[in-house]
C-alpha cells in the first residue's frame, strides 16, 4: 500500500456515465460482428469511421485536433499556460479481426469524457489536457504492435513501417496515406512530447475479477521474451524402428517442454511461460518425426529473472536434446517497463477517494503506455474483464467500472494539469 | 533357434548374381528420382512401365501372365500336377513418391531371380510356381496400403475401392482400367489361392544392421492401433493469465504424451510408441492454446497387450486432461499376424544351410504377405536395409544381402512345391 500523495482533492468533477455509456454504444456499433465483438483494423474504412466519430465529439467541444504522420491523433483541450507541455490520456480505436468492444475504446472514450467532466466542472489547467488516439496498436493487420506510438516516443523508425504489407498485399503506407483524407485530417508535425501520459485499459487478464477489485493501479509491464525451439532428428518407420535407435524430434520435444514447464512455474506464479505454437513434421502417423518446432513466450517482471530463464531454457535444451540437434533462436527480447512512482501513487490515491477497491499489479500485455514511458512519466489503470478474455467477441467490461476507471483517471490528469481556476465559480 | 526341418538339401541350386543384380539396376532406372530414389506410385506410367519390363523378362522364359481385376499380375511356372494350387511368391513394384530402390523390388526380383534359377538348374516342381505383382502395396496415391493382396485375399471389397480418389481427384476406378490397357493385359478372373505364399523384402527397421545378420525369419506382423487424441482448452493472453487460472491444451497434451512416453516403455524395448502428427490452435506465440490434437501409432506383436496398452491410454488421459475436455478416437485397429509354423521353419534352415547369420523377427510395418496369411500358409524373408532407412530415396540393400534373400527364397519354394524331378538330370 503507497501513502497516500498531495492529490487535490476532486470529489467534485462527476463523470457523466450516461454520456460515457452511450458513447460506448455508438462506438461499439461501427464494425461491429455479429457476435457482439468489432472488427475494426488498424487504417480500414471501420477504423476511420471509428476515428471520425471521435473527432465529431472532439469538434463539437471546439478543442483542436490534429494528426502526426503516424496517424496517430491528438485532440487537445488548452491549459493557461500555452508553454507548457500536455498532460496527455488515450489508447486506441483499432481492434483484432475478432476483437472486443473494451480493448483500446475504453482509453478512448474515458479520455474523452475525463476531458469533458473536467470542462463541465468549469476547471481550467495550468498544462493542456491532451487525448491521443494511437494508430495501429493491435498490429494484427500490419506488424509490428503499439506502432503508432513507437514511432511517436521515437522507437521506430516510419520510413521502413510504410513498407509492411498487410495479408493482402496493401502497403501500409498507401493505407496511411488513404487514411487521412478520410478523417479529412492530414497530417501535420508531430506534437511536443506529453509532461505526462495515463492510459486506462481494461486488465486482459482475470486477476481484479478473481480478487473482486475495480482499479488495477499499473506499476509497469513485464518484460517479454519469445523464442523458437527447434529440433532435428530423423525421420524412421514407426512399426519397425526401436525407441533405443530413434533419433525422434518429437520425443525431445516432449521431453525438453516438460522440464521447461516444471523449470518455469514459481511458487507465486508470476513467471508466465507458454508454449502457444507447435508443428511436427513431416507430420504422419506412422512416422518418427524429424523435426519439430515449438514458441516459447516468457514473461516477468524482472529482467535479471527473465536472464535467468534463459539460462535454464539454454541448459535445459543442451542437456536434453541428444540425440537430436536443437537450436534456440530469440524472437522478441523487450524489457521491463516500470511507471513512475509519483504517478502510480496518484492513480493509487485517487482509487482509494473515489472508494474502489484497487491492487497494484504488473501489465501482463503490451501497451502504448510502455512506449510513452521511454519519453515522460507515464502510468494505467487498469479495470477488469469479465473472466479475463480479451482479443474475443465476448470480451466484456461492467458499466461501473468503465466509470470507475473515468473518474480515476479524471482525477490523475486533474492532478498532473494543475488545477488552475474554476470558470464557472463552483470551487 | 528352431530344430532343423526335413528341408530338401537344396546345394545345387545357384542364384544368377549378375542376373538379379543387372534387373535390380534396369528397374530403378524406371521412375527413377534425381537423388537415387524411384517414384513409381501405383497405377502411373512408370508404375506400368516396370510391369511391361517384368513382363518382357517372364515371357521370356515362356511363362503364362496374367493379371486379376484388382490389377495384381501372376507370373506362373507350371508343374507336374496342374490340379494343384501354385506356391507362390512375390511383392509390389509400386513406390511412394520419393521411396527407395529396394522396397518391393527386392520381393518382385528375387522371386523372379528364384523361379529362374530353379529353371536354369532344370528342376520341375509339382505345385506351379508363381510370381505376383501386388497393386498398390504402398497406399500414398490411392488409399489403403496393401490394397491389391487384400482385395485378393477377400479382406477388401473391390467395388467401393474404385471410387477412391486420388490427390489430382482421379478415381481408382478409372486409373485401373487405364493401367490394364498400358500393359496390354486384361484383366481375367481371379486365379485359386497358392498353397502357401512366401514373400522376400527389406526389414524398413535397423534391426538386422545392428546385429550384423543377413536373414530376418519373420514370425508374424506385429498389430498396429493408431489413435487421434484432441485436447479442448481455453485461448487465453499469455502475457496476463496467471498458470492457475489457465486451460492450456498444450500443456494438457504435455502431461498426457509424456505420462505415456513412460507409461508405454518396456525393458524389451518390443512396444512402438510414436507420435508423429501433432496440431495446436489457434497457434499463435503469445496465445494461450485453445485446442492440441496429436495421433498415437502403437505397436505391438500381441493383441492382449495392445488391449492392455489402448486400457491405458483411456486411463491416463481421463486422468491427466483436466481441466481441459479430452477425446480419443481409434483410427486404425490391425491385429497382429502369425506366420505359419512351417514356413518360418523352412526360412530358418535355409538360412542356416546357405551359411546366413539370422534372427527369428516380428515385422514392425504391413505386408501383404499379413494379408495372404489370411488365406494360405504364408511367411516372409527379411534382409537388412542401412541404417533401417525406407520410404526414402536413400534406401539402399546390399547386393549381397540380395542374394541371400534370393537363395533362401530359392530353397523354400523348392521345398513347399515338392521337387518333382530333375530335367537336366544335374542332380
Amino acid at each position: 500500500m503507497l501513502a497516500n500523495t498531495d492529490l487535490q482533492l476532486p470529489g467534485t468533477i462527476t463523470v457523466n456515465r450516461e454520456r460515457l455509456i452511450e458513447r460506448h454504444r455508438i462506438l461499439s456499433m461501427i464494425g461491429a460482428t455479429d457476435r457482439g465483438g468489432v472488427d475494426r483494423q488498424a487504417m480500414t474504412p471501420a477504423d476511420a469511421e471509428s476515428h471520425r466519430l471521435l473527432i465529431t465529439w472532439a469538434r463539437a467541444k471546439g478543442w483542436p485536433v490534429s494528426a502526426d504522420p503516424a496517424g496517430n491523433l491528438f485532440v487537445t483541450r488548452p491549459g493557461t499556460d500555452p508553454s507548457l507541455a500536455p498532460v496527455a490520456t488515450g489508447s486506441h480505436l483499432d481492434s483484432q479481426p475478432t476483437g472486443g468492444r473494451f480493448d483500446g475504446a475504453l482509453g478512448v472514450l474515458a479520455g474523452l469524457e475525463a476531458l469533458e467532466a473536467i470542462d463541465d466542472a468549469g476547471i481550467v489547467t495550468r498544462r493542456p489536457l491532451q487525448l491521443i488516439v494511437w494508430m495501429n496498436e493491435e498490429g494484427c493487420r500490419f506488424s509490428p504492435t503499439t506502432m503508432g506510438s513507437g514511432v511517436f516516443a521515437g522507437l521506430l523508425p516510419l520510413e521502413p513501417l510504410r513498407q509492411v504489407t498487410d495479408a493482402h498485399g496493401v502497403r501500409l503506407g498507401d493505407a496511411l496515406d488513404a487514411f487521412f483524407p478520410s478523417i479529412d485530417i492530414l497530417p501535420g508535425p508531430v506534437p511536443p512530447r506529453p509532461a505526462a501520459y495515463v492510459e486506462a485499459h481494461i486488465e486482459q487478464g482475470p486477476i481484479l475479477e478473481a480478487n473482486g477489485e475495480v482499479i488495477g493501479v499499473v506499476s509497469g509491464v513485464q518484460g517479454l521474451r519469445q523464442f523458437r525451439l527447434t529440433l532435428s532428428g530423423e525421420t524412421a518407420h514407426a512399426g519397425t524402428t526401436p525407441r533405443a535407435l530413434r533419433r525422434d524430434a518429437f520425443a525431445a520435444m516432449l521431453r525438453i517442454a516438460t522440464e521447461l514447464n516444471s523449470a518455469m512455474a514459481d511458487a507465486d506464479d508470476v513467471v508466465r511461460f507458454t508454449i502457444g505454437q507447435c508443428t511436427v513434421a513431416p507430420g504422419v502417423p506412422n512416422t518418427v518425426a524429424a523435426s519439430a518446432s515449438f514458441t516459447i513466450d516468457l514473461r516477468h517482471p524482472e529482467a535479471a529473472v527473465l536472464d535467468r530463464l534463459e539460462a535454464a531454457i539454454e541448459e535445459v535444451c543442451a542437456r536434453l536434446a541428444p540425440p537430436c540437434d536443437v537450436t534456440l533462436e530469440r524472437l522478441i527480447a523487450s524489457p521491463p517497463v516500470t511507471f513512475d512512482t509519483a504517478i502510480i501513487r496518484a492513480v493509487h490515491d485517487a482509487a482509494m477517494r473515489r472508494g474502489h477497491a484497487a491492487r497494484i499489479m504488473m501489465s501482463g500485455a503490451a501497451h502504448d503506455a510502455a512506449n510513452l514511458a521511454q519519453v515522460c512519466p507515464s502510468g494505467m489503470i487498469f479495470i477488469p474483464c469479465r473472466g479475463g478474455i480479451s482479443h474475443r467477441e465476448d470480451e466484456h467490461a461492467e458499466d461501473a467500472h468503465m466509470v470507475a476507471a473515468t473518474e480515476v483517471l479524471c482525477d490523475v490528469l486533474l492532478h498532473l494539469a494543475g488545477r488552475e481556476t474554476n470558470i464557472a465559480g463552483k470551487v
